[in-house]
């Protein structure tokens, strides 16, 4: 099947967004929780969450236009500076879908959907407590994408928080083992599991590949 | 297990790059493949690929710094403005990987790593045909990510060739059945398992959670 650039274009609007959404692979799938000044919590699912840095550890994640609808992320995020990513799991993935159901300001996914907030000490935003790995953000940058309207937001990592044994001594984590999952398009979630590690590529250690 | 800021700045430096790259959650892999004015291909694995609009077709992905070391995929691209994104599968992860090792640039990753290059008549940039879910892209943009000295590349879908079976009539694409792969980190490969599709999540028809 082969669909050129105009095919595209003609696509029925539905089928268009739920394909190219689907297109790039699988997707990282992350619950933001942020409060505005109010106090009121927000919490939002993500699939757009990326690795820019690592020191300082910086992190990426895309928000659609703020104009023609309400963004309460993006609202608290400003108001405060503070959020939180929290890794969804499979034991709670209809939960994290329905974060994405249009509330009012004043309404909080945290209670809609029946997630825990829960707090650090010195860290104002919410975690989810139903998550296993959750990081504390500090927003450090935003940086406009001007061709479709939408912003890169960056912040640093300040807290993070994962189980005991989730990091081997290398560094690496297990996600299949945490039960985390992925997201393709907009709504279809993925069970993950480990194949293999390879170790990093160098010239002198390169396989011996057949054709 | 709690880090802080401080306590991820003092992580040994390859433990650390390990970890903060596979904090996100799963990634897509995908292979990008280039050619230079010279004729001479390239192919590289990016785990950043990422949707940004879906009318026009527009995808990104982030590229490290230029400066320190060669960059084929960036130069190739600005050299004749089109490159392709082509899913890695189950069948050649290890080949993908390793194209990861530093070539020079007159050496082909596709003859290192035993992948074969397919060309569409009207399009100058080669598709590794061993991959079922293929992109033709038309760079459009690059947006300069100056935090961290990265840059975002922009592309428009001028060709996307799937297997007859892999769209059903709403536009999901199954990544599980076509056994694409994600990755965590830099060097860890994940099977794909699709658990559910959601609706898109109405007011109107929201679940009754309980606790």
């Amino acid at each position: 099947m082969h669909f050129t650039q105009n095919d595209l274009k003609n696509l029925d609007r539905v089928k268009k967004l739920n394909f190219i959404n689907s297109i790039t692979g699988i997707k990282p799938a992350n619950l933001i929780g942020t409060i505005s000044s109010n106090q009121e919590t927000n919490l939002a699912i993500f699939s757009s969450v990326m690795h820019l840095g690592s020191d300082p550890a910086l992190l990426g994640f895309v928000l659609r236009p703020a104009q023609d609808v309400p963004r309460h992320t993006f609202e608290n995020i400003m108001e405060n500076g503070f959020y939180t990513i929290n890794h969804v799991r499979t034991s709670f993935i209809e939960k994290a879908h329905y974060t994405s159901t249009k509330f009012k300001k004043e309404e909080s996914e945290f209670e809609k959907c029946k997630l825990t907030e829960e707090y650090l000490s010195d860290f104002i935003a919410p975690f989810v407590k139903e998550s296993t790995l959750k990081l504390g953000m500090k927003f450090v940058e935003s940086v406009p994408i001007k061709l479709n309207n939408t912003l890169l937001i960056i912040g640093e990592i300040m807290h993070l928080i994962l189980p005991d044994n989730a990091i081997d001594n290398k560094g690496y984590i297990d996600l299949g083992l945490l039960n985390n999952v992925g997201i393709s398009g907009l709504n279809s979630y993925y069970k993950l599991e480990k194949i293999t590690d390879f170790p990093f590529a160098r010239p002198n250690e390169f396989p011996n590949f057949s054709e």
